[in-house]
């Protein structure tokens, strides 16, 4: 049906760049831009009484955590450097989809249900101190008696609740892997509304500049960005709802009835989010058409200055022309007061047509 | 996927505001504006042939109520004194997940259903006197035989309900705790009413200074503004709409079955504030597009003064220019009425060019 | 989370209107406009065999039918005379919130079902003869061998009806009450029809206009109310739409199965109705940005007449002004036919411009 | 609630056409526009075996066929005789609503089943030569070993069936009235891809002309008109699909199973069909867009040309101006060379400015 | 309800092309433009320890394997024979509807259950080197030791497959027919991505050259063709999503369950795939709008120039037209230093307006 259509060619040079191999699925293959980290291991174990904390670059030192009493909590930093992953992934039993995903950089959000242990994907979404939108996939899986965590690089928002941990403040040292789990994602969705906030604090300030007419000529780029940044963040919100949607209504006996009220509560924090990021999408839409108008705004000054001087001197430019014609009888140029009674037709004409221009509310 | 494309840095600043600290999920920290007010307490305890009323600044003084057999209605008012809201919700035997919500100003209107309460959060939304749009944070316990309300500060939408218990008019004297939850959401959602009645109003001043084309410079931001009203008071309606659903659905013992058509009432009613806020959301965007059209036909008309005044001097001047040369052999010149023959001309002009912009309907 | 946003301050007044006051619900409050209406009683008796037909004012004349052995249709008009519908309502048991349905005009159209009978709610709606969109809440309640339909005023949709339950044309007379509600309900949606069609005429009329280009100024305004006309229409269509979905399916004894058929006729004709009136809007919303494209390219018109005007004369009238100069050693003044050269020159430009104009196609 | 806007009343003569009388449900009235067709019969008759054709204009030639061993295909063109369509409709018992649907030819395509026949309502779509656009009212009766199929006149889409009919081509001729009924709606969605690639050049000729800029002035009005048949096609696919739809799904016994194959392969092709209308409906959307971007592209060449010229010669002018005054003491004015001085200053001037538009790319 | 418009006649042709004749259904056509190619046939024939390969242009080559305990894949390149697809189809026993959609080239992705095989239907995606965007249509036979797949052309994205397949690399070798139609359809939807970001590069391209502002005319066509191009990805990817969870959900023996989670990986890729396709949408839709807005912000830099100009040389040039004129007695004529003064009042002039200029920012 669409066959007969002549091609158009674009002018555009075409870049085929990205070609992606298609590799065996479940081939372990880091896609990020952080190549160059070494995978760093930090071991928390706890229960009730205990609290014991070990960092390592040695992956080995993650094992044999399953058959303690505690409670394991497993972070990985660096995903480059994949044999590790494999490694760790052997040990512990890991599908070979799993390991793929956790080094996938572009993978989606998402929650696979497997007998053992639960396998979530999420984003770990934050500002760099020079403004650049950060986009960092996480992978988390959930056992019976331990969290493994995998981070692209340093540096996380889960200070608070290493703090919460060491200090056994709060309920989570009283409780299992599951409730781990949870305060995990919470955290993650708390640092989603500080995000949120940042790129609000942008909106408001380009906002500000449109209406205090202080625009440069770059905006129409500022709200690009805006619009790229958004689009990024939904992409990392809207599929994590669903997977905290399906870990609420999910019957694994990997999670207890007890941990069920606070996934319903951070469903709701989720739900939150969302909205704001659908709201936030809408102003930036918005900010598109309120340029226009701005720009239109000032056309429209620009064309009122530009009307009311020629309106007014081109007439009177006539006017002169006219008596600095050469015929030989102009009778006005003989008459000795001639000069002045033009002047006043002038100033009339002037105080006229500003007149006029007052009254059309041009000035 | 999207790794490799180049980053472009806005220009704008970036304002980390809100540095939300991820706290222990069930941490009671008020996140409002309304920080100095001092906690009141009002209790209403009420049945078919009996009426008391306690005004109170001690948490202690709604304690207690839980075995009298009536009604009770405690309304709290301000939230930034956590501490009490600890006190009552530990005497209420409260989830911490409560408390937190209770004083957590932007948590969206949710129910959850707990064994012996349902728990409710709703807003409040109202406009002062300078016409500011308030969005106040209220939440509700119902429990077998009493509701509590909390609220961020003095004043509210429910002295008309407070007479009628008062005074012991309409039904509500002689139906329990669930016809007062019923009566207390109905005083709001008819307030929705009024708000959406006064937005309506901005919306028709500002469609009329459109139309008697009376508009100043910031009606973008006026818009703006509008938009933002708008999508806050939709925050309030929609999710409110989803609570009202499930408490009809619901099948919790603590609602009787002859105030469930109170409920679907109350439901009808709610649907129809979203409807309204739905129509109001399109004429106020639509309301852009009617500026945008508006300077456009401003601009026309500039432009047509411009063309005019232009189109009819510029040849006039030519003409007057012509016989302002010094040729020396110029036989106009020496006509005799060769000047007045060129006033003849130039009036021919004049009236010919009125005559095609007259045509054309510009004048 | 908004709550750090400083507030800006519309300039508009704000017209807190609408005070709506809380009142206990099942209230019966007239909330329209025909406020000065004597309520009248029609009442219809018929089967097979009967006819029967009496006008009063009276509203004890209704009662008492409910004994008769034939199909009673009673249609009260008038609705501001509250105390009539009460006592009504209290002879036929009708529940509080329905007598409140009745009165209040803004109602949106709705079923719920009782034991004993069906409550509906809809619009009539229609064109004054001086064009004004007319709303009108209409209520009916069906019960085993009667309906009473209640409006706010006289004149309706139904003589179609009447003509034919009185000169036992059709199936009207052979059938029960159901058949009666399908009756009045199949006239009120074919006369959505007649309003689509009337509302599809303005929007032509304005297309005609635009293509022809006889706009005149205040087409905006015209195209606002087009569109509050349409949202208007939906709104009474939509949830209409819903309670004929209902009607086919529920399973009260009230209806018949063979009545069922024309019901399921019927929701046919609504859904017709309900994409008319989405055609149609989106057609009125297309009009703005014909309106758009309209005002553009008069703009651009208008832009041209100037530019033919200033590029051709402009250049002249500096031609002529090097000729006017003083100095005292021009070697061309002396020319003998210097002037006439020079004319030639000018000639030559002024075809040579119009040429480039014609060959740009802005002639 | 919407009660208190005061009216702004249209401009815009209110003509109440079509005022649609509401007749008793089920009356037969022809609602099209061929209203002076005599109805004609055409009957083919067939089994494997069995080819016969009969053409008349008397509806008794139609009786007779339900006794008959073989296939029927009955086929009547002519709608407006409705005394005919009701003698067939009694003779095949059939329901007084079906009946009205026959000939009312703005019901929208629907399915109904009845114990003994399904009832199925489509549109035939063509263009003119003159490229007017074409929407049939059809409708079709399928019994156990008959179809009758209602066409408003004649000249359809079937030809290629009936020469594989009496060609015994393909697997018409072995297979029951259900395969026959796949086999005539088949050809209905076939022809869609037609009249979809119609629409489709239309779009690319506009297309074309917006590219090459050979645009005329009534392309708002083509565009509109596009939108018209886009969205006419639209309503009569979207229907059919759901139609379509149900027929795969319905479990009525007319329909063998082996014929369910093809409907699901139907089912796929409507589908395709609707995906097209969507895709073109949004290119059309997109022209305007594309139009206006055009007449913005053409004002921003107008307004160089205009600002090029102006910019260049009023300097100029000025220039020559200066010297045109007559003061007594102009030092310049006596200088020998001063004239020529005066051309150079200006022809640099002029290349001055020439050079600043060439690197604004103006030029 | 349409019938009584008036029609507007498009004064563009209307090119009845793509006369579709509607043939039996079942009849194998092929409908694609490569339409000379020779059917090439490649019989990939392994299992763990076995691998051969037979490339032939005799369609019996692939009879025969179906006996043979490997897993056997038959690719046929070039579809214009219809003969041998149904002879193919014959001798694998394929339904006439299968036949008739292998060679339908615009048939859409799907999938039939049949009992001994599924049946998908799905198109392969790439650039040529020119930059053309190709479409080609491929189907599949998923058999219970076999399957079989029909493309266009010669060249696939299957090549990496054929790699592992030869070297036994990755599970392929060692698993069924279900994980080898996984693997084929994973090379697809991979080669998606490659396509999507190809075209994520050309929107890129065209984002920078709007903000670099090195715009030459003919973007809108770009932009149009951009459009078809998603529209047209869209069209492929939308289908095959659909397919794909089926494929998960479906119970057939002929997927086993360990194939399942590879399945479910796989609809995650699509998803992926999907949601970047409607991103990449909506940026190319705000391309349009950032157009004009760079159209508006020229054209406001454009008159910026124009007004400057004439509103400073305008006003001098009357300045020196008033004493150009002819008059007796101008006083200032006399003056001896009257023509400096004036130059003076000029420059003041001049650089009055360039100040004014500057503080409206325009310089």
């Amino acid at each position: 049906m669409t066959a007969r259509k002549k091609k158009r060619r674009l002018k555009i040079p075409i870049i085929k760049r990205a070609i992606i191999h298609n590799e065996a699925p479940g081939t372990v293959t880091y896609t990020g831009k952080k190549a160059n980290i070494s995978t760093k291991v930090e071991i928390i174990d706890y229960n009730k009484d205990h609290y014991s904390r070990v960092d390592s670059e040695n992956i080995e030192d993650a094992f044999g955590f399953e058959s303690s009493k505690h409670i394991t909590w497993i972070n990985i930093n660096g995903l480059n450097n994949t044999k590790e992953i494999e490694r760790l992934g052997e040990y512990y039993n890991l599908h070979p989809l799993i390991q793929e995903d956790i080094v996938t950089t572009n993978q989606r959000p998402k929650m696979d249900e497997y007998e053992e242990y639960l396998f979530i994907v999420f984003k770990m979404l934050h500002y760099t101190d020079e403004g650049d939108f950060i986009n960092e996939h996480v992978s988390m899986v959930v056992g019976k008696d331990y969290v493994t965590t995998f981070q692209e690089a340093d540096g996380d928002v889960w200070d608070g609740l290493r703090d919460r941990l060491e200090n056994a403040k709060g309920r989570v040292r009283n409780t299992g892997a599951d409730y781990l789990m949870f305060a995990l994602l919470d955290a993650i969705v708390d640092n989603y509304f500080s995000v949120i906030e940042t790129l609000s604090g942008k909106i408001e300030y380009i906002e500000d500049q449109l209406f205090e007419d202080k625009v440069e000529d770059d905006i129409t780029q500022d709200i690009q960005v805006l619009k790229k940044e958004i689009l990024r963040i939904r992409r990392a919100v809207v599929p994590l709802r669903e997977v905290i949607n399906r870990l609420e209504k999910t019957d694994t006996e990997l999670i207890e009835s007890r941990t069920q009220n606070y996934i319903r509560d951070l469903y709701d924090h989720i739900i939150q989010v969302s909205e704001s990021v659908d709201i936030y999408r809408e102003m930036i839409w918005g900010l598109m058409d309120m340029y226009m108008t701005t720009i239109s705004n000032k056309m429209n000054e620009v064309m009122k200055v530009l009307t009311i001087m020629a309106s007014i001197f081109i007439p009177l430019t006539f006017m002169a022309g006219i008596y600095g014609m050469n015929f030989e009888y102009i009778p006005e140029l003989q008459y000795k007061y001639g000069y002045f009674v033009l002047w006043g037709a002038m100033i009339l004409v002037f105080f006229g047509l500003l007149y006029y221009f007052k009254r059309k509310k041009w000035l």
